[in-house]
C-alpha cells in the first residue's frame, strides 16, 4: 500500500423519499460519491413495513450488483460510503446502520465525528447498554431509544443536542427520511429533487449522475423531515458560528460538486491564481499534481502566463493494493501511481503545484523523481496553508506531531525537501478564494476548534483497549 | 432442496478455557457437532484482553482456514453451530454473540429456544433497547447488562430466572467460562477435560475427537463458572421438574455420543429390539433408512431373527443443495439421497425400520420407491410414539396442522401410506429403552408442555413482522 | 488431510444422446458418480453445431449451478468425475477434454491409464504434435486427428488399436456418441436407455438417479456408435483375454450399482461369508470399518452368528481439508473420519472386517483406536488378498516397495499391525463370490500383468519432468 | 455497459530474462500496461527446466496476489494483458500461451492479429493438428512445432515468415527469450534494462514503473534472441515498407510512453497546436475530453489562446460495470464516467477537443450533455482525420458499414452530430506531428492496406461457426 500521506474524507451519505427505483438511485448516488469513502458501503431500503439492510466491505461497484439491488425493494433509501475514522475498519462497522427499538426499524447514516462520544457511551453503558459495533451512529440511535418523549422528531432533536462534534446525518423510519447538519456545518449536505422525489446528498456531484436538481444546502443546525406530506424544516440549533471544512475545497470534494453554495473546481482555480500573486517565481513550466492539483495549477499557470505541462501522468488502473518489488527503492510507491514524464521534466525549472502537505513523505518522493528526471529548479506551491493540528470532525488526519508543519518552518521544510522555493497560499488568500457566505473551520491551519477538543478522548478507538470483533 | 420433513435440531455449542490450543479445539468440536447444525458457525476467543469474533454462514470446514484459526488468539474460546429456530437464517444471526457492556466484552453461545422472548424484548424496547438480532441471545445479554449488581455470577442467575424455555447457553468474559443448563434440562450439555483444562460441549462426540474425558453433565438449573480458580458450581434452580428432549436419543444426537448419561447408539437399538417385541410381523427381511434407522434396524432384526439388508444405499456425496430435472417423478429428491436396491428389495417381503413420521412426505415416496422395485409386502415400524404436537424447546417442527399424525390415527397413515402395516412403539417402550435416571419431554408426542405456551409468541419470529436486516 | 492409505478410482465417466435434458441428465449422472473422483468434474454438450464445455476442480454439486447447467445448451453430452492417475491435478487437466480438429469440433472422458502413453506422445512430438496436458485423452485425440482415413469410426478404432492400457472412453461429435472399452475390460461401462434414449455410464447407479433402465455391459473390446439412427455396435479387438478389475466389487463401485454383471452389495456380502468360512474365530462381537466394509461385516455376522455392532461411527461432514491440532496424537487423523465407539468396543473380543491392507499405517492406527478404547481381543479380516503390487490399469495406489504386503508374511503384518490374529480371504475364495461370467484382474495380488508394464514409463507423470501449467 | 464507441487497443506484452524478481517484475509491467487490455492477464514463468503458467480473467492487481507471484519461480518471464480482438473474450484464450513440443515447454504472448490465420489453421488441421484455442498463438506454436529444422532461431523464422499480419511476439523457451516484431512494425515493441538484465515491453512505461532504461525500439522485422549470452539481433524481413500504428500516438498508448520513437504527450499537444492552426474558430474556451483529449486540449488552448477548462470531470471510480437505472435518459451511460460541469459550460461558446469519432454514437450524447448544460456555441475539433476504414492489425474496430465517417461527409456528420462546427485534423497534419523517422498505417483513414485484405477471413472469428469452449 502506498503509506498514507493525504488529509482523508471518511464517509458521503445519500438519501432519497418515495422514488420507485429508490434503490437503484441509491446507488448510482453512492457511486458518484465513492470518493468519499472507499472501504464500504451499503444500501437500507424501506417498503414501509420492513427496511432490508446491505453492506459490505469493498467498492460500490463490486458490492451491489443486479439481483442485489432487486432484492432491495422498497420506495425510500438511504446509503452510505465510508473510509474510517471513528470505529475500525471492519464489515461491522459498515454502516448505514439499522436496528429495531420500540418504535420499530431504523436505519442511519452518519459523516462526521462525534467528539464526545466516549463519555456518552460510558454514561449509557452504565444505564445497561450493549454495544455491538464501535460507530457513533449506534450511539446516536441508543440516545434516540432512551429518549421517551412521543414526538419523534423532538426526541430526534433532543439525541442531536447532546451531540458535540461534525454530523451530516441521514435516519429512515419506516415512512420517512430525516437529514440533519450539525450546528456549526463541518459537513456538506445538499437537497434535491428528481421526477418530484427528494433526495439529499453529500456533494451535487451525485445529483448530477441522476440528473437531479440541486435545490439548496442543508443549513448548518437544520434537520429536515421528509415524509408523504412533504418536507418540514426545523431548526434546532442556530447558536453556533459556521465553521465549514474549508478542505472539502482545497482536497476532498469532487471538482464538479458544488459545496457550501460554491463549484470546487472554480474554487480550486481561484486558489491557483491567488498563490501565483502570492508567489510568483520564474519558471519554464507549471506542473501540477493530479487529480486534485491540476485546477490550481491552471489558475497559477493562466496567472503567472507560464505554461502548464502534465509532468506527471497517473495510472488509471492502479487497484488498491499492489505488491512491491523486493528490491525496492523508496520512490516505487509513489511511482506506480504517478509517472513522471522525463521528457517534460528534463533541465526544466518546475513550480510544482499541489494542495496540501500533511507528512510530507510522499512530497519528498514525488521531489525525488523529478530531481531523477532532470529537473533543473523546483518551485514547490501548495494552496494551502501549513498544516499543523489534527482534525476531530470527520477528516482521518495524522497525530499532530506527524504533521511536518507542527514542528518545521516553512524554510525547515523547504530544505527537508530539498526545493529551490517553498510556498504556502496566506489563510486569506485561501478564504478570498471560498464562498464568503460561510464561515469555515480553520482548526488543521490554527488549531483554534470551535470548543475543547480533548485529543485522547476525542478521537478514541474503542477497538484499541478492547476488540470486540474481528474480521479477514 | 429435499422437501424438509424432519425434526430439526439447531444448534450446537463447545467451549474450552486455558487451553494453549483453545481455538483450534474449539474448531474441531464444531466440526465433531456438525450435524447439530449446519447453516452458519462461529467462534469468539479471549486473549484475557480483548475477544475476537469470527462467524459466517456454511459449514465449519468451510468456514474456518488455517490463517484464520491462527488470527483467533487467545486461550479462552467458545463456539456455535447453527441451524435456525429462532431468528430467520440470516448471518447477522450467526453466533457467538459478541457485544461490549458495562463489565468489558462478553460472549454467548445458546442452543435452545426461549418463549417469552417476545416480552422480554417488548419490556426491554420500552426502556430503550435498541436490537441487531431476531436472537435469544441478545435478549440475554440485554438482560445481563441491565443488572446493576456488582455480583457476576448473581447477575447472571437472576437473568436467566427470567428466561422460559431451553437453554444450553455458555458465556464467556474476558477471564472466565460460564456454562448453564435450563431448569428443565431440555437440551443436553457435558463437562469433560482435556491436558488438564476443561471443556464443554452439547454432545460427547466432540470430547472423542479432541481425546478428551468425559466427566459428567451440566445438571439442569445447574450454572458453572470456570475461571483460574478451577470451576465452581452453582444450582440457580432446582425446582423444575426435569423434561429432557428425548429425541435427542431418537433423531437428532450422533450415534456415538453418550447423551443425558447413556449411548446414544445403544438406546438406537433398544428401540429396535423393543418395537421388535412390540410389533412383530413376518416377513423376509428388514431394511433401515440409513443413518438415523440402522441402529433400530440391527435391534429389530436381532430380535425378530429376521435378517437386516441395505435396501437404501446412501450417497454420501450430496450437497446442501443440487438441481433437478425439469421432467422430475415426484420421488427423485428422495432418490438423490438414498438409492434403493432393486436386487435386494424385489420380491420380497419387507419391514422398513424409520425414527419418525413428521408430515409423511418423504415416508411416503420411500414406500413408492420401494414398490417401484418390487417390493411384495411392506411394513413400516417407527421407533417414536406418532408426533401430534410442535416442539417449541429448540427443535424446529412444522406447525401442528402438518404433523400428520396430529389429525389422523395409525390405521388412517398406514391407508395414506400405502403400506400393509405401520406400528409405532410406544411411549411406554420408549421410556424404557432411554436411560431411567432423567424424566424427559414427550410433549411432542402428546402437546403436554411443562409451563402453558402461546404458540403465536413462542415461535413469534421476530422479522416475519418487521425484517431489519437482509443477506444474499 | 489424512494420509493417503487407500487404493484410489481415479475417474467416472456418462454420457446421452438426443436427451433434452442432456445437461441435465449428465450433471445428475456424475452426482451418483462422484465416489469415483472428487478432485474435478466436467460436461460437454453438443447442441448439433458448436460444442460447449464446461470444468473445473471441486464436487459437481459445487461447480454445476442453475444458470451454468443453462448455459449449456445441447441434447447430447459427455462428463467426467476424476480423481487423478495420469496427468498432475490441476485445472488444465480436468476432462472432458474437447479440441477442434479437420472434422470438426470433438470431446472426450476417459476413464482408465494408457501405458503406452509415454512412447505414443514422444512419437507424435516428433511429427510435430504440441500437447497443452498431460492427459491420455489429448494423446488419443491426436492419433484421431493424425488418422487420414475418411471412415470416422475405422479412424478411431485404428487409434484405439494404437493403445495398450485400460480405458472407458466415451467421444462426442457434433452429431454422435460413441463409447468404448478397452479389450481386457479392466474399467465397467454400462449401456441404459431413459425415456427412449441412450445412456451410458460407468456405473448403474448414475441410472438409478434419473429412473434409466440398466440395458447391458458394454463389452470388452467393443465400441458402440450412438447417432439418429440408433446403437451400431463394433467390436475392434475380440482376442484379449477379459481382465475385469475385481478391486470395483472390493472397494471402488458404489454397493447399489451393478458392475460387470452383479450387485456389488451382494459380492461384499458374499465375501464377508466366504471369509467366515474360511477364518473363523470365536468372538463376541463383528465390527466392521464403514462403509465399505459393512456388507461384508453383515456377511461375516451372518455365517459366523456372532453379532455386528457399529463400533466405528462415521462423521458425514468432513470435509476435503481439516485442521489438525498441533499437540497432535497420531491417531488423529483417523478419528476425524471414524469415531470409535467406547461402550462397544470396551472389554469384547472383535473381528475388525475390513475391505484391504495398503501402506497399513491407517489400520495400524485404527487398531491402536480399538485398544485404546479397551478392546479385549482383535482379530483382523480382511476381504481381499494381500495386495503385493501396483495397479497400472486406473488405479492410484502406492509404489510396490509401500504395500505392505508386497515384503511382509501375513504372520509378519499380524505382528506389526498388533492383532491377535489376521486372515485375508482367498484369491480362490475372492473369484468364487463374483460373478464368473467374467474372467478378472488380479495383478495386484499377483503381480501377473497382461502384457509387460514398464513401471517408470506406465506411470509417468510428465508433470515430473517439465511442469507446464499451474494453478492455485 | 458503456455501449463500445472507441477504437479498442487490444494487448500488451513484457518481458525479462535472468533477473531475480522476474515474475515480480513482469506483474509490474503489466500493472503499467493494463490499459492495453483490460479482460484477462497471464504470466509464464520458467526456472530454467519447467515453465509455469497463472492466466486468468480480470485485471492484474486482481489477479496476482503475493502468494501467486511467489509460487511463480523462475528467472525469465513473459507476460500479457489482453483485450480481445481475434479469440473469444473466454479463459481459454488468455494468454501467454503455453505447450509441451519435442523440444520442450514453451511460452508464447502475441500483440496482434495474423490476418491469414484461418488458412493457416486449415492447412495445419489437414496435416492433423488440434486445436484447443483460436488464439494466433497456437498457429505460431503449431508451424514452430512441424518445423524439422535443428537450429531453434531458423525454424521460428520460417514460422514468422508464413505469418500475414501484426505481432509484437515475445517467446519464451526454457533458457532464453525470443521478442520479434512484424516486417510492417504495426504494433510497438521496445527493449530496456534494468540491474543489467533485459526487458522488453509493448511500451516504456513499464520501464518507468520498474526503474528500467529504455535502450531502443525493436525495430520492424527484427528478432532479438535474449540468451545467457546476452542479445543477438536477426532481421528476418527488412523488405516491408513500414506501417506503424498511427493510432498509438492519437489514442491507444499511455501519454507518459514513448512510442516509435517519440513521447506520445509530446505528439498530441502538437496535434492539437496543428489542429488549432488548420481549424481555429472564436469561442470562449477549449473543452477536452478527458483522458487521451486533455493534451491535444493544451495544445489547441495554447496555439489559439482560448483558456482551457475541464469542462467534463472523469468519475475515477468507475467500475468495469455499473447498473443502470430503469428509467434512463439516453445520456446516462455518458454521464456515468464524464460529468458535464454546468458551472463551466454554462453560455459558452466551446471547442470540444476529441481524439476520433468512430460510430459517433458516444459524441452525440456529450454533445447533447453540453447542450442540456446550457453550452452556447459547439465547436467540435478531432486531432485524427475521419475513420472511413476497419483496422485488422490488432485494433478492434466496428465494421466498416458502422464507421459514420465511411458514408457521411463532415458536413453530414456537423449536422448529425449538432454541432456548429466540425473539424478533423488533415492527415498531413497527423503525419507532421508524428516521429517522421518512421512510415505510419493510415489504413483506418484511406482503407489502403499493406496488403490484399479479406475482411471475411481477416478478421474470421473461429469460434462463430463452431465454439469449442464455454466459460461464464
Amino acid at each position: 500500500m502506498l503509506e498514507h500521506d493525504k488529509m482523508q474524507e471518511e464517509c458521503g451519505v445519500f438519501g432519497i423519499f418515495n422514488h420507485p427505483e429508490a434503490t437503484h438511485m441509491t446507488y448510482l448516488g453512492l457511486y458518484a460519491l465513492q470518493h468519499r469513502g472507499q472501504e464500504s458501503a451499503g444500501i437500507a431500503v424501506s417498503d414501509r413495513t420492513r427496511i432490508k439492510n446491505y453492506k459490505k466491505m469493498g467498492l460500490v461497484s463490486d458490492i451491489f450488483k443486479e439481483r442485489i439491488l432487486n432484492g432491495l425493494t422498497g420506495n425510500i433509501a438511504i446509503g452510505h460510503v465510508r473510509y474510517s475514522t471513528s470505529g475500525s475498519s471492519i464489515e461491522r462497522n459498515a454502516q448505514p446502520f439499522s436496528v429495531y427499538y420500540s418504535k420499530g426499524p431504523i436505519a442511519i447514516s452518519h459523516n462526521g465525528n462525534i467528539i464526545n462520544a466516549f463519555e456518552l457511551r460510558e454514561q449509557l453503558e452504565e444505564k445497561g447498554a450493549i454495544f455491538q459495533t464501535t460507530l457513533d451512529s449506534e450511539i446516536i440511535i441508543h440516545l434516540l431509544a432512551k429518549n421517551t418523549k412521543k414526538n419523534f422528531i423532538q426526541s430526534i432533536i433532543d439525541s442531536l443536542n447532546l451531540l458535540k462534534g461534525s454530523y451530516a446525518l441521514l435516519i429512515m423510519s419506516r415512512d420517512n427520511l430525516i437529514a440533519a447538519r450539525d450546528p456549526w456545518g463541518f459537513r456538506p449536505l445538499v437537497l434535491g429533487k428528481v421526477g418530484g422525489k427528494y433526495v439529499v446528498s453529500s456533494e451535487t456531484c451525485a445529483f448530477d449522475l441522476i440528473n437531479a436538481e440541486y435545490i439548496r444546502e442543508i443549513e448548518p443546525g437544520e434537520l429536515i423531515m421528509i415524509d408523504d406530506n412533504g418536507v418540514t424544516s426545523y431548526y434546532f440549533n442556530k447558536n453556533e458560528a459556521h465553521r465549514c471544512c474549508i478542505f472539502e475545497y482545497v482536497y476532498f470534494a469532487r471538482p464538479d460538486s458544488i459545496v457550501f453554495g460554491k463549484s470546487v473546481q472554480s474554487v480550486r482555480k481561484e486558489l491557483g491564481i491567488q498563490l501565483a500573486k502570492e508567489a510568483p517565481v520564474d519558471a519554464d513550466i507549471v506542473i501540477p499534481v493530479p487529480d486534485s492539483g491540476i485546477y490550481a495549477g491552471f489558475g497559477y499557470s493562466d496567472e503567472s502566463k507560464i505554461p502548464l505541462e502534465m509532468g506527471f501522468v497517473r495510472n488509471h488502473y492502479v487497484g488498491r493494493t499492489f505488491i512491491k518489488p523486493t528490491q525496492d527503492d523508496r520512490s516505487f510507491g509513489v511511482r506506480v501511481k504517478l509517472n513522471p514524464v522525463k521528457e517534460i521534466i528534463k533541465n526544466k525549472r518546475i513550480i510544482l503545484i499541489d494542495d496540501s502537505i500533511v507528512r510530507a513523505t510522499t512530497t519528498k518522493m514525488r521531489i525525488e523523481a523529478l530531481k531523477n528526471c532532470g529537473a533543473k529548479k523546483i518551485h514547490l506551491r501548495i494552496v494551502s496553508p501549513p498544516i499543523t493540528d489534527s482534525c476531530f470532525f470527520g477528516i482521518d488526519t495524522p497525530d499532530k506531531e506527524k504533521l511536518i508543519a507542527s514542528s518545521h518552518s516553512v524554510k525547515e521544510i523547504e530544505k527537508i525537501l530539498g526545493v529551490d522555493s517553498l510556498a504556502y497560499i496566506s489563510t486569506e488568500g485561501l478564504l478570498n478564494s471560498v464562498n464568503n457566505k460561510h464561515k469555515y473551520c480553520l482548526s488543521c491551519f490554527d488549531g483554534k476548534y470551535p470548543f475543547e477538543v480533548n485529543p485522547e478522548k476525542a478521537r478514541f478507538r474503542l477497538e484499541n483497549s478492547t476488540q470486540i470483533d474481528f474480521k479477514f
